[in-house]
């Protein structure tokens, strides 16, 4: 077998048998195949698609590069859940102690942020203390005692994910269903979980753009973990609006914190919604109880404190001082003046993502540093009515303010 | 600029500017664009296809990334040809010798061959003594004297098309038919004539397999040459069928100067044929004459002798010896027998083609050392009426010809 052979086949439109693109996964992941075939491949793949069994045994050939992690000294059903990824998507944070109230394990693997799009691991290591590299002893321990872990990815799962993702990186081929679902997936069940929930995002903050796309991505995603033998859901949910009220990483742990405490109007609405969905699912995954009782639960745990209480305990049990989980001071912030009287429509999420990452919230690389404490504070929200000169949101960074950051903030509300 | 933003605008089908096709030729050749990124974008040119201003640019920065040949010191209208490559395609050791017979100066430039496809300089450097490597004072002083010369690419002419080509032969990017028009009008352009006839081959043993591919390729490559000021004419010639009688370096020299000289049974008509029509439309362009001033013209100096002398003097101008210019005995020589009585119909010229690399006269890689002396003679050609067991072909070698490669010979023909 050669590169070659799969180069014609694809260019005709045939489709990669399992043992083609087990050649190519392992060739590229120990360095056979060179990057400069895999990225042409990639391209090919990008512009042609992946029929569902190719796409399937991608995401096979994928786990099987690494380690799989064995959760089964863990007792009962682990529940996981996957965001695509969106701005101000703090709803990991908040669903898993949720969850881990009703007595589910939560056993969770997460990443870093890159871009507009935020990783849990970056919002959980703004607060003091708190340690998300853990042994897989502290792991199993932690999740059997707490009922919930959260670590960032260790050293040898999915290596093929690393480097073919940092090589779509810099190619052109990202924006490829297959490919994200296969990154996605092989990703999920290396992590062990029994079950997923998976919160495919759309619209402008998002990387499917419309609710088409991310409906394809969805199924295809769901098709192959069922394969693989996996509960899988799939929820999509808007990302045109940034959600809640929060874009930052220690910023988004406070809002989390105040929602989880009953203190909405520390947050806003769609996020709550949005988490009462989300924990409803991997309720009704891990437990098999229907959508109305599993519902139910989810408020019951959120109304007696107890999810708040087990955010808490979760949060000591990695390490981390309660006390610090408070909005600190920056040495810079700007508030944004609303231009004009009128009602808020859509707060472009493209833009407000860009702004945070200008502000020191996100990483434009995968070497910047980040300013924990910088992010937006949107004051007002879509559907809102705002005066004239009226406060619509904050901006707050430890480095200098640019113009452009600002403008970027005020051109993605729109007040009619 | 940067390349995220050439893969962006590729992939949405927009057009891509001069200047965003300037800076990736140039990025590339310099070595600022990985070959990663090179070969990704080269695999959505492939699939998606270029515009004709899109493949014109590209000509015009591949000639930039280099020198151009500059031949104004050459006295008159120099003419240059360019096939597409075929099997058993002599055609340039026997138009360039009718062409100088005729007072025009061919200045030519030519390549290795690769594949099935033969090389002219490979054919030349079969004759023992010949050189190739000229200076560009030798070439020019050939050309002025002689009104021929043969010459190897020399080390700086187009770089980019050496650096893209290695890369499109092992990412699948090969088969373009932008990428080919630029790859051929680059070199051409440089090479410095200042009128060029390109004779396009269709058929099982050439790259375009249909006739209308072919004409696609030719309109194109027409368009750009005259758009960067020479002279283009094309000609579109059928490869289904290998061309004339033998296949192999030093067996296809024997046959050019049988052919020139007049010696029709060790040849065949058909080859005869296609080198009246490109000398003919070589003259055309070159004198400004008609088609049928042209073709009398061809046939005046093939029928006097003096385009055969014409080839006596190029061959000894290059340091070749005359004597050498005959079929040697080769170590292994096979008798390939018709299995049955009947009309020979098409005789597949990529299987031929293929067999003969198999032979030694033919690189699988540029590294594959040549057995000159290696080939296949075609006893029965297309519309011949064999008897059963009778030779229908012969092989030879001086390696040990394999089951394999008298097998792929005996499927080559068709007997009805």
């Amino acid at each position: 077998m050669n590169m070659a052979q799969l180069f014609e086949k694809k260019k005709q439109g045939k489709e990669l048998t399992q043992a083609e693109i087990q050649y190519f996964v392992e060739g590229y992941t120990t360095g056979a195949i060179p990057d400069y075939q895999a990225s042409s491949l990639l391209m090919a793949i990008r512009l042609l698609g992946m029929t569902y069994d190719e796409t399937f045994y991608l995401t096979k050939a994928m786990i099987e590069s690494g380690d799989v992690i064995d959760l089964t000294s863990i007792e009962g059903f682990k529940i996981d859940k996957h965001s695509t990824g969106g701005v101000g998507d703090k709803v990991t944070l908040i669903v898993t102690p949720i969850i881990a109230a009703l007595d589910i394990p939560v056993a969770k693997f997460s990443g870093k942020g890159l871009g507009i799009t935020g990783g849990t691991i970056d919002k959980l290591e703004s607060i003091r203390g708190l340690k998300t590299e853990l042994s897989s002893q502290e792991f199993i321990d932690n999740v059997n005692k707490h009922k919930i872990a959260v670590a960032g990815q260790t050293g040898n799962l999915v290596p093929a994910d690393k480097k073919l993702y940092a090589l779509r990186d810099v190619t052109g081929t990202v924006d490829s269903i297959p490919l994200i679902a296969a990154s996605i997936m092989s990703k999920k069940i290396a992590s062990g979980a029994d079950g997923i929930v998976l919160d495919v995002k759309c619209g402008s903050g998002a990387f499917m753009k419309t609710e088409e796309e991310a409906q394809v991505l969805a199924d295809t995603m769901t098709a192959i973990g069922e394969k693989l033998g996996r509960k899988v859901v799939a929820h999509i949910s808007d990302m045109d609006n940034p959600l809640g009220k929060m874009i930052g990483n220690k910023l988004e742990v406070v809002e989390a914190f105040a929602l989880l405490s009953g203190r909405m109007d520390e947050t806003h609405e769609d996020l709550l919604e949005e988490c009462i969905i989300i924990s409803s699912l991997m309720y009704q995954v891990a437990a098999g109880v229907n959508e109305s009782e599993a519902t139910a639960a989810v408020k019951r745990v959120l109304e007696n404190g107890s999810a708040a209480a087990k955010f808490e305990e979760f949060i000591v049990a990695q390490g981390g001082d309660l006390a610090d989980i408070v909005q600190n001071d920056t040495a810079n912030k700007v508030a944004i003046k609303a231009p004009t009287e009128g009602t808020v429509g859509t707060i472009n999420a493209l833009l407000i993502g860009e702004a945070s990452v200008g502000l020191g919230a996100g990483r434009l690389t995968k070497e910047s540093e980040l300013d924990y404490d910088a992010g937006i504070q949107l004051i007002a929200k879509k559907g809102d009515h705002v005066r004239a000169d009226e406060t619509i949101a904050y901006l707050y960074s430890n480095r200098q303010i640019d113009q452009e950051t600002i403008e970027k903030v005020l051109k993605a509300y729109t007040i009619a």
